[in-house]
């Protein structure tokens, strides 16, 4: 008799993003004539920049003759990109990579969320809470939690709250944990850590052969000086943290698929034995077992993100999204409501008036302002009472979306 | 402490391929002028189809606009392709799939390697041997093997060996096995299986609770009558098998990445209590969590594969490759030597020649006549005194290559 995985039976069976859209429909049908504006996921707006369009066609082409087809290429893709990554991404900060620590693939989300398995399933992992919940979902589904509690919180990992009251600063864990879900600029909050602050990390990890996955999806979004772009501007993170990076953000690129992670040939995994394996070969195993490489015109695509003019374009679109940022923020602090974020970062996380439960004011701005937004408590119990909206959309879909709120919600 | 994944230290440190790529790098620095032929690995080599082009060429225009842009789309694929995959591949066959029974994904490889996860690991997974390396090295990454034995094989996998003497026909496990792999036409054989024989898979499946991947990557290249396209075509196959199919054989779409996997929702898995769960609600619930959809170039590319004229040009292709199977096949046989499969597949699985290693022909078909193939021990232990070649070459290297096994090898 096939048995199936029985972790996949602790995951609820309704879903953040579906019961949006279900309230979301159920609104439109009694109210047809409304006009909703989308706040709600973080999917970009803007077209693809034109030196990516230039290079896909240019590989397209090259794809219709025998002398220029590109068949399978290296899993861990092609070096043409890995290359230009290592100069542009990470050189400038003074950091060196080889070649062999840079793995393309086809999204942050298949990379963030696959990373455990080369783990075992009895270490303790920790992860700061509200969070991405491809981060927790897929420990759950890899046997490493108990039940999901009343609480929200699923037994065995160790949350580290972030809220106002903390300043969203995750506090170091009281107990040894021996993986590490940070994900800076911080989705869904927006808000940052200062190369101090993550240097407590990095140590703690150090002192505790803890591995840091360090998920940097919105790298590109910072603006004030001292917030890390990479951790590997933190002394000593190489021996301990693996690095996400995703074209999704940056460039435009969530309907083309193409990210990478960097795994440091330093980073060490233990057996029970103590002996240590460098995580850069069990993650090019899994990687060139379970995976076949990105698309050749994606990565000749993402290429170009690499040129004088693809960075001056791809600049110009988080421009765009950053002052979609400031209009919310600035809009929403004008009529008397907290916000975090939105200053390093394309997301917004407010607090609800007078400690509304997020559904509540989920429900409050659909009707009243015909707003989707993303309930804070989605993303973990930390973030009842808050409430998310990013800067993904259009300038005026966006400034149209203030002036609502600014005129037709009760606060 | 990080404590790694103990089960990747299980897996052998050389893989095949890369052990074949040392050989020839080797053998090209002693023999510079030698015009290496390489009939080794089973990827293709004639560019897209045109159709294919123009579609990705106006999908790519489409990115470049924002009216027209693509974010993320469905993780299991756009309805466009989807619906043409219903109507197309499985129709014809009087097979009835729902939407929600397709899922498009990058690849066959990722399927096949991920499909695994959602069941328990104390099954017990029986698989043909020789075999297709990822059916076999994800189940021992996900700890349902013991150790790899002095004979090739992991403890606890049940091998169900296929060679000349059994006409390359897999015999039923007489223990029980809980999932089975099926591969056919098979990588790397070529051989296939009638109805008939495959109906007793079925049978044994729906009378044991038992799953069955079934990999049908090859399908396109079946000439002969009676030999299932697809496992739907036997009756109760509904209740027990997943199917996965690939636009990398078909359509060259190797290095382009896309392929599905039907999974109907009336295939079941079971609890420790016997309770019954689809396998389509488990599988959406992985694909929808780690994955985040193909590019919206790439699955455009795919639908065109679906016109008129995209059946008439790939179509072509398959004719192409079929015809360097034959040259292969013929070419053989011309010599002495016995040869299977290249009927209804694009590889030619040979005997060596007075039972040779496998390995010791490989490096006798390289000195003697500077051709790169498979050894058939690579694929498990009953490949030991086999060989592959595959058709995916250029005509005239594929021609050149047999004359050279006739003129130069020493049978």
């Amino acid at each position: 008799m096939i048995r199936i995985n029985e972790n996949y039976l602790k995951l609820p069976g309704s879903y953040l993003f579906a019961e949006i859209a279900r309230r979301v429909t159920a609104f439109k049908e009694q109210n047809p004539a409304a006009d909703v504006i989308r706040l709600g996921i973080g999917d970009v707006t803007l077209p693809l920049p034109p030196v990516v369009i230039d290079a896909m066609h240019k590989a397209v082409d090259e794809m219709a003759k025998a002398e220029t087809f590109h068949g399978y290429g290296p899993e861990q893709g092609y070096n043409f990109l890995i290359q230009k990554i290592a100069q542009h991404d990470y050189a400038p900060l003074g950091i060196q990579l080889g070649e062999d620590e840079i793995f393309v693939s086809d999204g942050s989300k298949s990379d963030t969320g696959n990373f455990q398995e080369i783990f075992g399933t009895d270490i303790r992992v920790a992860m700061t809470d509200p969070v991405y919940p491809v981060y927790i979902d897929t420990n759950v589904m890899a046997g490493r939690t108990g039940a999901l509690g009343q609480d929200g919180r699923y037994a065995n990992i160790t949350y580290i709250p972030c809220h106002a009251g903390n300043h969203f600063i995750p506090e170091l864990p009281k107990e040894k944990v021996d993986l590490i879900y940070l994900c800076f600029p911080n989705n869904p909050t927006g808000t940052t850590l200062t190369k101090g602050e993550l240097k407590k990390w990095v140590d703690y990890a150090r002192a505790n052969k803890t591995v840091i996955l360090f998920d940097a999806a919105y790298e590109a979004y910072i603006q004030e000086k001292d917030i890390p772009h990479s951790i590997y501007e933190i002394e000593g993170a190489k021996e301990v943290a693996v690095e996400f990076r995703t074209f999704s953000k940056n460039a435009g690129f969530t309907g083309n698929r193409c990210a990478f992670t960097v795994v440091p040939k330093t980073v060490m995994g233990y057996t029970a034995g103590g002996e240590a394996y460098s995580l850069n070969k069990l993650w090019n195993r899994r990687h060139t077992t379970k995976f076949n490489g990105v698309p050749y015109i994606v990565q000749k695509g993402a290429e170009a993100v690499y040129t004088d003019e693809g960075r001056k374009q791809t600049r110009a679109m988080i421009d765009y999204y950053m002052a979609n940022a400031k209009t919310i923020r600035e809009g929403l602090q004008n009529v008397g409501l907290q916000v975090y974020g939105g200053v390093n970062a394309p997301y917004i996380w407010l607090k609800t008036p007078n400690n509304m439960d997020s559904w509540a004011f989920f429900d409050k701005l659909l009707h009243e302002a015909h707003i989707v937004g993303t309930p804070g408590v989605g993303f973990g119990p930390s973030g009842q009472g808050y409430f998310r909206l990013t800067a993904f959309g259009k300038a005026e879909n966006t400034a149209e979306a203030i002036q609502r709120i600014q005129t037709r919600l009760k606060v």
